[in-house]
């Protein structure tokens, strides 16, 4: 089990992506509902950076389901804005998981949105099941080393 | 301004969607990001069913801008199952407005998600703006409307 | 193996769908990417209707993967609107299924978009897979009952 | 105006992509309505290394509506996967802009699909609107100089 020192927040792991003209909508900037699927796509990127990606993990024959997610929005991104997420493991467990995202504006570094997910680890039925103790161990390991890596 | 009564909840509008191919990921279950999707489409259909679409607002220069969102997930949705997603407004004010959603299988009535969503009024240019009187007087008759209906 | 009559069309299957706000972007219309989700849902609406629906396809672990898509774009639709997916099926053979989709305005009427799309049979590992006689009788079953209620 | 020469293919930007999990479906692979967005992606690069970034034209007030689409799917691409949409402009006039993708897979470089696009150019209205010569002179040049950045 690991969780986060709350005298140290945990390194972050930062994925530009460019705003696509699908992830708009008819207000003319990013659909709220984009973010979610940016998450995803930053905690991918936290999973490869510690070493320890998703598909390995699916692979093994086990998910990660989102049970909780929340999202504040601050500022619009738009068409063509590169942006940022930064993704961050708050908490480790055998059972569950959970992430925090920050997502700035990569051209002027304005936040644009904040959120976590909380997640549970089943199996290819969809039923609990433990994370396997070495997927653990190696996704405790590469969140140290992340750590590490931030403050060094 | 309108606030719910902590004795009586709000009265829900009901909106029924299929499921889609397109809204399933490879774990064989709905994209959480999906629900969202959904969300929305229930707030939708709340303002129609009080008598304010959202198209009407729209083009009257302002915009439901999502500010938070939160979603709890309980039990996957599948391909071609119906899903119910029941809507209620739980805060009407000229500034902002919030609703909050549990989505069911309609097929068995499970509950598989519920969440909120908390909105600030802004105009065409995504500038806070108050909702005009006559909107918010509408919305706030046609949750009193609402309710009544669904106690009688 | 059932070939369309070119003297007489084949029977559509009409599938309203109210578009979504998630499915707009900054042009302020429907995202040309959603249509190609419409024709999906108006094919397993298809598939309903003829009695054989994809879910139970897939249950018996085959699918009908996209080979082929052409879509031609002719009048946006917006937000709010309803649309009209009309599905047919223009070919049924055991190793590839056609189909072609005519999506109106239910308001007024007017074409929006047309579409056609090849299908081929695969197994749950993606392998080419015939589809069962059974199925395939089903379907085109389906396909003559449908023309005989089309044209009563 | 300018044609393609049918002696020399035009020179194609190739943009590379992470597969998100959101892009699957229940199939296990790629939904195919995601490679329609990846095509966009991959013109909104094109127009980007023509020095003539879409955004630009946009805030000008003009848009490249999608008038007509084709698209071949040869082999699925999955979760994880990074896939390289190559895009090529294949005509370029005042009312219409055609471009033809190909995506491969980045690891092992095998061709996953293909496809083609036509787009009129409309105002914000979404009337036909000629594109401005200066923008399309830019096009162009920047057509003609991919060609040559290919070819040394």
């Amino acid at each position: 089990m690991m969780e986060q020192n709350p005298d140290r927040p945990p390194a972050g792991v930062a994925l530009d992506l460019v705003v696509r003209y699908a992830e708009t909508d008819a207000m003319g900037v990013v659909h709220h509902s984009t973010y979610i699927v940016w998450f995803e796509a930053g905690r991918v990127a936290w999973m490869d950076a510690a070493g320890m990606p998703y598909r390995t993990v699916a692979d093994g024959g086990h998910h990660l389901a989102v049970t909780k997610l929340q999202a504040e929005y601050r500022s619009p991104a738009r068409f063509g804005d590169t942006v940022r997420v930064v993704t961050r493991a708050t908490s480790l467990r055998s059972r569950q998981v959970c992430f925090a995202y920050d997502i700035y504006s990569a051209d002027d570094g304005i936040l644009l949105a904040t959120g976590n997910s909380e997640h549970i680890s089943v199996d290819t039925h969809g039923r609990p099941a433990k994370i396997p103790s070495q997927v653990l161990a190696h996704l405790i390991a590469g969140m140290e080393r992340l750590a590490r890596d931030d403050t060094t």
